[in-house]
Parts: structure tokens; sequence; C-alpha cells
């Protein structure tokens, strides 16, 4: 009597752990795959394909200050991979310090390879593409095509690099040093505990985390924020009510008014929230998207339970060496801070 | 007969090049040792011991970008260790796209340890003391000591590392946290092949640079680029003539006229040259410094000769690995772009 009750009690805890993980999968949810081979297929891109030295070069250009204008702004100035992946700025701040015409924050870089598109208005479709942008825009490193290719050209450690990345007719031109730069942003992934759970270690995620999730599915939360990004598609912000703090810059989405969803990964790390950084706590945020998306009233303990389980995706960082940069030549481009 | 005339040869030579490190040692160039203790003994402070504990916590401290008021700045954005430990260029730049007030460029921080005094005008007599300057300076980070202070106690990752670094019982004061950040910078110490050479290796400089070693010496440049850091110390600029850009900016050195003199070492990684940076090249620099130190006027020949030698002072950098910071809590203060 009392073993059938014991075994009843193990099997009804173990078909509730089992739904939970199908319910998280039948809402959308996905983890990072623990296996390594499993993972680089995921990241991938079949046209330029992943290797070590385009990471090492990419990562190189990803902290070279001299890709800007100025020579004081790298990718890493606003995509700080020390603080989350962004700047914790409500508004991005560049070249003479000027702010986003917009007032956009600036999105993490990190788990970005698994959205649908790049950029607020999802205007990129790889981060080959996005990594294009920022450099030659005048609110940020306020460069030219020329500038940046002269300047890489010019240091022999860099030619040499590409060449070996890329063999040695590689014409070392925008696209190309862009694209490592790409390269680089792909291998920046971060499993959390999250993943280790989908993946099927039960103990991963702690009791209220659980609670959490079930809260996060119950609510609505995952009909957005879903795949492995737990966000990084397109969507309309402001559902059934508009967004309180709208009128803060002139943002409004893509030509279909859509907007790109932010990943919940790391989220914790990356206040202020919203495109324009109008919300400073995950709490409030959490409350707002269910009334502005969902038409609910988030009760203060759903909120609670969500951000409990948000805290399970924050993820371990890839490791990675400051990279020491090649000496400026005779030949390289002057910087201009005006 | 031939016997004795190699054996002369051979004999000569050794001396030649024994003589050659003598000259060098009696010109006051000094070695980094290549010997860890004899090292550690070296750029330690007894007062406040290195140990790994403060170092790594002063490396996340000078990557940390929440120092500054805007969070946008950290002490790694004017001295980039990527690029030679400066910013490349011939201003300082800081909070809201400051230029310095009086012109001055950022001095490099790699081998800073062995200055005599740090700054442009020797104001502080340690890396500890200097590191309390920038954050709290108006065009640089443009913090207070009451912001930077509430913003790392809030944070519990910071205060578990405070107090394995100091106790149990540290007080994380201003002094705490800019004294960390030196503990770190007095381990940027960047050995060269002209160190390996003065500490015996006869062949790791090559034939060129003995020969421009010699004629650094018989020039006179030892005569304040001598010690550790082939400089550092506190000297007049401008002994027999004027430098030929001295109005730009209106620095004028310490109370006494005193410039800090720049170390050569990884000189070629951080043109621009002079305080306000108005010499871009390595050889107008030799010439400008002949001229208005030592009444020369340097040949064409001698000054490649010398900058052939300097590239030997070019040295290995520590590995740094870039620092995942800690989350920013609710009770964190905010930064402000403004």
């Amino acid at each position: 009597m009392f073993k059938s009750i014991l075994l009843g009690l193990v099997t009804s805890s173990l078909l509730m752990a089992s739904s939970l993980k199908d319910e998280a999968k039948h809402a959308g949810l996905i983890a990072i795959p623990s296996n390594k081979t499993a993972l680089l297929k995921l990241i991938d891109d079949k046209m330029n394909p992943i290797t070590p030295e385009k990471v090492a070069l990419g990562e190189m250009l990803f902290f070279e200050p001299r890709l800007s204008k100025s020579g004081l702004i790298s990718c890493n100035t606003c995509h700080n991979l020390a603080t989350g992946g962004d700047d914790g700025l409500d508004v991005a701040v560049g070249h003479k310090w000027t702010q986003n015409p917009h007032h956009l924050g600036s999105p993490t870089v990190y788990n970005a390879v698994f959205f649908d598109a790049q950029f607020w208005d999802g205007r990129a479709p790889s981060l080959e593409a996005q990594a294009q942008g920022p450099i030659l825009a005048a609110p940020e490193m306020a460069n030219t095509k020329e500038h940046v290719v002269a300047t890489i050209n010019s240091m022999p450690e860099y030619v040499e690099r590409f060449q070996k990345a890329y063999g040695k007719n590689v014409k070392i031109d925008y696209e190309t040093i862009t694209k490592s730069i790409g390269t680089f942003e792909r291998t920046l992934v971060t499993p959390a505990p999250f993943d280790a759970y989908l993946n099927g270690k039960e103990n991963a995620l702690t009791k209220a985390e659980k609670a959490g999730l079930k809260t996060f599915i119950k609510v609505g939360c995952a009909s957005c924020h879903n795949g492995i990004a737990l966000g990084g598609s397109m969507n309309k912000l402001g559902v059934v009510a508009k967004y309180k703090y709208m009128n803060v810059g002139d943002f409004k989405g893509n030509k279909n008014g859509m907007v790109k969803v932010a990943t919940l990964r790391n989220i914790t790390q990356t206040a202020p929230y919203f495109h324009n950084g109008q919300i400073k706590t995950l709490k409030e945020a959490i409350i707002e998207m269910g009334r502005i998306q969902l038409g609910l009233k988030i009760s203060e303990k759903d909120a609670d339970s969500i951000e409990t389980f948000l805290g399970a995706l924050d993820g371990r960082k890839p490791k990675v060496v400051y990279p020491v940069l090649p000496t400026r030549r005779a030949t390289t481009p002057a910087q201009d801070i005006h």
C-alpha cells in the first residue's frame, strides 16, 4: 500500500516534470544544444563556415577602435561583452557623443546569432549584414568604407591574418572585414541553466524557477519570446495597447510597424528595457508587456515568478582574451575626433 | 698565426659585445628582470602587496565603464591595452566628448609602474594615486566619489571580491577601489628583446638594433630616457631650444617647468608623440628631441638607426582575459550621459 502510494508520487512527479518540459517545448522554447557539433551546425554560416582563424580575426576587429572615425569607438563600446553585450544606456551614444536620433538603445550581441533579423527594425538578415551598419552610421562610428579598408590593409599583421583566414588571394574589402566581425559574433552564445534543464538535467532549475517557467508559459510570454533566443523575431509592439513610453523617440518599427522582439537570455544584465530604454526594472517590463501585448494585468506575484524564471536564462559567457592589436603604420589613415 | 688572428677576432668581438652591454648599463639603461621573483619585488608595493585576487579585481575595475558618470568610459577607453596602452590620439577625449583642456594626450599605462611619477606633470607619486584622478576629472570620466563607491558596493559580486582581496572587514571606499586599479596596472609589464639582450642573450638584438643602441647612447638619448622604463623621470622639455609645437595647448609642466619623460618601451605603438601629440612619426620625434634637448642636429641616418633600436623595445603584453562584470542591481546608481 505504502509502496504503491510512493510509486504513485514518484510517477506523478516525473510526469509533472516531463510535462513542464514538454509544455516549454510546445510553447516553442528551444534549448542551446549541449553537444558542440550540434551547436556549431546551428550557428554556422554555410556560405562562410566558422573557423578558429576567422573567429580570432573577427574578435580583433570587434575590439578595434580604429574602425571608427575617431579611433575611440569599437563594436565593443556599445555591445560591451563585459556587461551583457550592451551598454546599459537607454539611448546609444556614438561619435562626438551623438545620441541615436531615434532614441534607440544598443541591443545585446550575445545570442544574436539566433535572431531572425538584426537591428530593432530587423532590416539586416544576418550578423554579417548588421556589422556593416554602425561603422558607417554618423551617430555611431561615423567612418567611411574607404577609411576602414585603408586602415586594415595598412597593417601587415591584419593582412596576414586575413590571408590565413580566407586564403592568399583574399580581397580585404569592407564586406570581408564586416563578415569577419559577424563570424566572431556567431560564437557569442551563452548556455544557461534553462538549457541544461531542457536538455534533461532536471535539477538545473530550482523549484521557484520551474514555477516561474510555468507562469511564463501560462501568461503567454512565449507567444513572442520563443525559439532559442526567447525572442529575435519581428512582432508588433503594442498589440492591444500602446507602450506607455512610445512618445520617447520616433521609432515606429519597420514599414509594417514590426519591432524585433528582444531576447530574454541574460535579460537581467541588459537593463534598461524596451527599444528606447525607458523601463528600468525587469518587473515593470514584464507587467508593461502583459498590458500592451497580451491585454493582461499580470499580478505582482506572477511578475515576480516570471522574473525568477528569467534569472535562469543568465548564461555562461565564452572566454575572450583581450586582443593585442597591430601597430599603426605610416600609411595608416589618420583618425579624426571631429 | 691564422689561429691567433681568429682568436683575436673572437676575443675582440666578445669584448665589443660585452662593452656595448656595459655601455648601455653605464648609460643607465636597465633590463626588466627575466626572473619572476626579482620582477615581482621590483613592481610590488610593500604597503599593499600584489596578490592574484587584487590583480583580478583591479582588472575588472580597469575595464569597468560604470566607474564613469556615463557608464561608457573605462580606464581602458583611453589607456587601451589593445593598442599600446593609450588611445592613439593627440588629445585625450572624455565625458561628452570633451577634449583635454590642456591638449594633453593619454600616456601609456604599460610599464608605468617603473615611472618615478605619474601624469605628464608628475603630480601623482604612484599608480594608485594616479588612478584617483581621471575617474573624477570632468573632461575624463566625470564621476563623483560617492557615485563610484555606491556603484561598486551595490553589486554583491564586487563586495565579495573586495572581501577576498582585502579581508572580510574591508571598507570599499574610493581609495580601496582606485588602489585595486593601481595594483592591476603594476602588472602591465612588457619584456622586450632589449631586456633579453641586457640579461645576457647576445642574439636577442639584431646587428642593426645593436648599432642603433650604440647610436642612441652616443647621441645622448639615455641622459633622459634611462632606467627600466627608458623614461618616467621628470625633466625640462626644451633644454636648449623650444619644442616647435609648444603653442598647441597651454601645458608648461609642473611648477618648476618639468615634464614627465615618456617611456620608450612600445614607443612604436604609441604615436602620436610628445605631450600634445603633435609629432606623428618616431623619426621626427627623435630629430626634434635631439634639437631641443641636446642641441644636436641628428642626421637622418642616425635617426633611422635609433628608430631601429627602439623597435627592440616592443614588448610582450601580459595575457588579459576580458572580464565579465557584475550585473547592476536595483540599488546601483543610474548612469548619466549628460
